[in-house]
């Protein structure tokens, strides 16, 4: 019996290792291809420099939709659709204008519209500013700022090592504050950007009134660190003075948008579904070239070196084009709505949408088995330079996906850089480094082939 | 007996945990203090747009060394001091110009000239040009090139995860292909830029005549990657095209220059010394933001930040800014020469000379038993996202260091965008993102701390 033992160990350890030599390889050539010969890089270009921002419902968009599906289709694919989907079409109007009114002096400083946000009166809005660092502290002040503008300064805290960490314990100013603020009397609201450096970019994002009555809307707008830091200067010197700002935007009918799917058909279980993906949508400042035109041309990327190689996947493998990411989210929710619809059985689903720098690793959303299984790959990472599986948020889009065998994954590339650019006008092509958003496209063709071969595991029945 | 044992090692297990936690607090504070309060950034903003590119013996490079000392007078170090070394003094002269002349079209190609070559003739030099791929190649052609300009072309491997890999595969043609074509009796060398992007920035760098007699040298200069493959496919066209350029370098007399140091003196060995530096010299095309402005300023940061927690080192702790690496290595050589002189025991030497980019460990030179107590230190890093710890080249400027009980670690930044920059007009303050500054000099301090506390394994005496 011993003996037997012995030699069953012996055989699967070779099998094994023969197994993980193989893998190296292809993961290896995954690299290579990325490095090499990639179209991630061109198919950005064109969607930051020809095409532009892609802000949901305007026009920019829909030419990403029919770009981004050509391009797909050159692959050869075994199928590429749009997925129709009804989405929100806010549009921000003439460029804003604030400055500070401190004893007759105007200060002009730089801000921008959050998304959803109601204009201000054609005239603009003038009041006085109560600053405060968060909506906890506004609680606290009540109708002490009725008729007043509340200035939501809370910085995001320089210490975490993981910029999300900082974003995450500082957007609620941004997402719920002037919902919170309108409810004490507040004329409107101005939160300082989200950006850890100090300069001039405002950066938008979205905002909600939540289940407030539109009649009690307020018009809601981001003022650069650089502005936030002389407002609230100028405020403990002056806490009188005035802040003058004007805005027209307006939100129009819902327009019918799409999202882009381009398919690797499974060869073996064709009905257990992969799915890599990003936004298409981008906010309207600028390219969104980090937000997320990179996971978008990463995810296309994916299926191409796949393709290319010939590989033919065991799960159907989906790369998927999300529309309307940033003030909605309706691409998510409507391709898990068709997903329930066709009763399709998803096993993973991958996003990027953290920005293209260095890939580091993966944040998690799995149950234990499954990512302890996903931390036992790093060995196959460690010779690029890919060390960290933790759990965490996996991404905004694949959020929407409730199937309970599901494992997410979202890429973690380095996040020192993602806030300077995030949301702003300076989220443009030249910020992005073609060999970065190469090895975030190698990275997560790794991880989607390593779970093609192996699957996941599935929970024990009871 | 057993009994003993087991409490023996129940205390020991005691203490190692409270020293643990006790080092991972003082690590935590290091990274807190460079992420809040870190000077860094402004002085490097000041190195780099108030004083410019650095390049030994120019009076900028004069002014870098009185403005660091200074900065480092204001810390309340134990010492500051110069120490003296001669340096060479290489000028480029007026911009150099350069076209492919092909059936009398003239298309302009951006170049320049390699640091130490000869100028051309006041006129100019126009040949013909036999590309090649690396110095091997050109021995095979041998007298073939008499009377030709060589173009160097081998480009940088996109296939490594290194970009270091690359440059140190590819260096050769820049540094030894002048001498090597003059011995054939070409009249001039091109080199495609050590650059993995193909843009329009000519990248410069060292290269060495050796011991050829000086009526041999040959002009030398570095083409943009963008006109290097212009000038292959026009090759490939016309193979008896001529390349005209026009440079006036010239190797003035040698110049009195400084390291400057600046030392926290140990309080329990202080004949036991840690070095961390960089290089205060750059290339003169740009400002040499991270080559090696970068590395001064972490290195200053690393003593401000020990200073400021009023930590008392049991090793003496300096900070060293070397001169002149960039086209001699005169200053690493000089600080050896003294600190033989002196007869120093130096322990450990830290170098930052791979630019100012999120960090990711360490390339150590350390024997067996070193290099696996570093290692033993990686969970200390893990929180900080630094994983890798490698042997490999620790540093340019600490080479120089002989002593047989040295421990060398050269800072591991993120190596993908650092040839976009090396060595070219756009190594500018502007690619220089604060965090990830700070984050190299938080590393370094962790290292430097560890190491403090607890000593370098000295080899077994035989």
């Amino acid at each position: 019996m011993k003996k037997t033992i012995l030699l069953t160990v012996l055989v699967l350890n070779g099998l094994t290792s023969f197994a993980q030599s193989n893998d190296e390889k292809n993961i290896k050539l995954f690299y290579k291809k990325a490095l090499t010969e990639s179209k991630c890089y061109t198919w950005l270009e064109y969607l930051s420099n020809d095409i532009g921002s892609r802000l949901s419902g305007s026009p920019s968009a829909a030419a990403a939709i029919q770009y981004t599906k050509h391009q797909l289709e050159t692959l050869g694919l075994d199928k590429v659709y749009l997925q129709e989907v009804m989405v929100p079409h806010w549009v921000r109007g003439e460029k804003e204008a604030a400055y500070i009114l401190d004893n007759k002096i105007k200060t002009v400083v730089p801000i921008c519209a959050l998304g959803g946000s109601v204009a201000t009166a054609k005239t603009g809005l003038t009041a006085e500013v109560v600053e405060v660092q968060g909506i906890d502290e506004l609680k606290t002040l009540g109708d002490k700022v009725k008729g007043k503008i509340v200035f939501f300064n809370r910085p995001m805290n320089p210490e975490n090592i993981e910029t999300f960490t900082s974003y995450g314990a500082c957007v609620d100013q941004r997402f719920a504050g002037a919902k919170e603020a309108a409810k004490f009397g507040a004329v409107g609201t101005i939160v300082r950007s989200m950006n850890l450096r100090l300069d001039d970019f405002p950066h938008t994002g979205a905002q909600s009134y939540g289940d407030l009555p539109k009649e009690q809307y307020i018009p809601t707008a981001a003022i650069s660190t650089n502005g936030a830091e002389l407002l609230s200067k100028s405020l403990k010197v002056n806490p009188a003075l005035k802040f003058y700002f004007k805005q027209s935007c307006e939100t129009l009918p819902d327009v019918l948008s799409y999202n882009v799917i381009g398919e690797l058909t499974g060869t073996v279980t064709p009905e257990n579904i992969i799915v890599v993906g990003g936004h298409l949508d981008s906010w309207d400042l600028a390219d969104g070239s980090h937000d997320d035109g990179a996971g978008v041309v990463q995810s296309m990327e994916v299926v191409r070196i796949l393709k290319n190689l010939n590989y033919k996947p065991k799960n159907t493998i989906r790369a998927v084009l999300f529309m309307n990411e940033e003030n909605g989210g309706k691409g998510g929710a409507k391709y898990e709505e068709v997903a329930k619809q066709n009763k399709e059985n998803h096993i993973l689903a991958v996003e990027s949408d953290s920005g293209g720098f260095t890939p580091r690793g993966f944040s998690i959303q799995a149950d234990d088995a499954n990512f302890k299984k996903i931390q036992g790959f790093k060995d196959f990472f460690e010779p690029y330079l890919v060390h960290s599986f933790t759990i965490g948020h996996a991404g905004s889009d694949i959020d929407h996906l409730t199937s309970k065998t599901i494992v997410k994954a979202g890429l973690k590339p380095d996040s020192q850089r993602y806030f300077d650019y995030h949301h702003a006008a300076n989220d443009k092509f030249d910020a992005i480094n073609k060999r970065e958003l190469e090895l975030g496209a190698a990275t997560m063709t790794s991880l989607i082939y390593l779970i093609d071969q192996t699957g996941i595991i599935l929970p024990t029945a009871n």
